[in-house]
């Protein structure tokens, strides 16, 4: 390590221990990330102490629940699906609003596999979390009823509709590989098609390279 | 147990050595297929024989790889879809066969977790299940040719998006708890809508009862 610079105390300070403390915790949330991206939220405690770096105590010091690890490391994500809802409310056009948030969910989901799991996931306890994802609920619920009554999405589609689609987009994103993106925005082509009210069929996003052989290796 | 009757020798002669070997295989087999429900095909073999109640030798003397005991394991259902397939292509309404056979093989998914991932995995070496699929394989691709030429299933649809459908109903099918068939039946009412040339729209399924809180219990 270099040698701090003079004007730090030669024993660590209150600022010292506050920097040491971010920089742990800082180092814990990306690893919860990472591990959650790859394995899910059902990842143990342990695996992401040890992936940062720390001990398991002082992990649990930082974030003394699993549900306090997993919502403040998916905080940003869902800000931005927040953000995506908001934008998608000003939109006049509602199914094009509705299209742009759906895909926008799917292809995060695509990206990270823990982030759809957390948010179909309820923590007690977790009031703040549990507000911001009522409030994009809300926004979906909004941006549903404002579709239909544009006569774009079919008068049949339900409020449990997305959370079908996101299941089957995580069945896709966890067994396509490395097609994975291109298998989800395939998908999300099709789901868009039959959420529509009839009209004129328009073109779908390529075929990913789906093969009977390819998805699975032999077992070993 | 019962006294053999008399025609039996005392001792256990050859018939009855065969008939505990045939009662061991079928015990294995029985337990494979529940394992593989339940948790896949990555199921250890350990895990099998202690299900089945049987030494690891004693599995691995009747089924020497694991590729054997799959295969023989979905012998049944992998008929049954050829079954489905051979009346599909007799149906003189080509789209009511494809729908038929798509219907089939996600309820035999939504049904046995298992059945899917051994469709979609090639065993080295198990040339007759092999051959077993490849025809299924090609009786599907035919039965898509006709529906596109009878102007029912629309003309970008393509091989690979069966494999998607699957995928996305394993998605469905592992995530949606006791809500599985119906979430499994709602998916394949949107997927057909979406494959399907454009025309008036159909009923739907009713929709599953899948809210955002009620997919994943807490993490522990």
């Amino acid at each position: 390590m270099p040698a701090q610079p003079s004007h730090n105390p030669p024993a660590p300070g209150p600022d010292a221990l506050r920097s040491d403390a971010r920089e742990n915790r800082e180092r814990i949330l990306r690893a919860a990330r990472e591990a959650y991206a790859i394995q899910g939220i059902d990842v143990p405690i342990s695996a992401i102490a040890r992936r940062a770096g720390v001990g398991v105590a002082t992990l649990y010091r930082r974030f003394p629940t699993r549900a306090s690890l997993i919502t403040e490391a998916f905080a940003e994500q869902l800000a931005e699906c927040a953000g995506a809802l908001d934008t998608a409310l000003k939109d006049p056009d509602p199914w094009r609003g509705f299209c742009t948030v759906f895909r926008k969910v799917c292809a995060m989901q695509a990206a990270d596999r823990g982030f759809t799991h957390a948010f179909l996931t309820r923590f007690p306890g977790e009031s703040e979390y549990a507000e911001k994802r009522d409030r994009a609920a809300d926004g979906l619920a909004l941006l549903v009823r404002r579709a239909k009554e544009a006569g774009a999405l079919r008068p049949d589609f339900d409020a449990s509709d997305v959370v079908l689609a996101l299941l089957a987009n995580s069945g896709v994103v966890n067994g396509a590989g490395p097609e994975a993106a291109a298998a989800s925005s395939r998908l999300v082509g099709y789901l868009l098609e039959s959420f529509r009210e009839a009209g004129a069929v328009r073109p779908l996003p390529p075929p990913a390279a789906l093969e009977l052989d390819r998805l699975h290796g032999p077992p070993g």
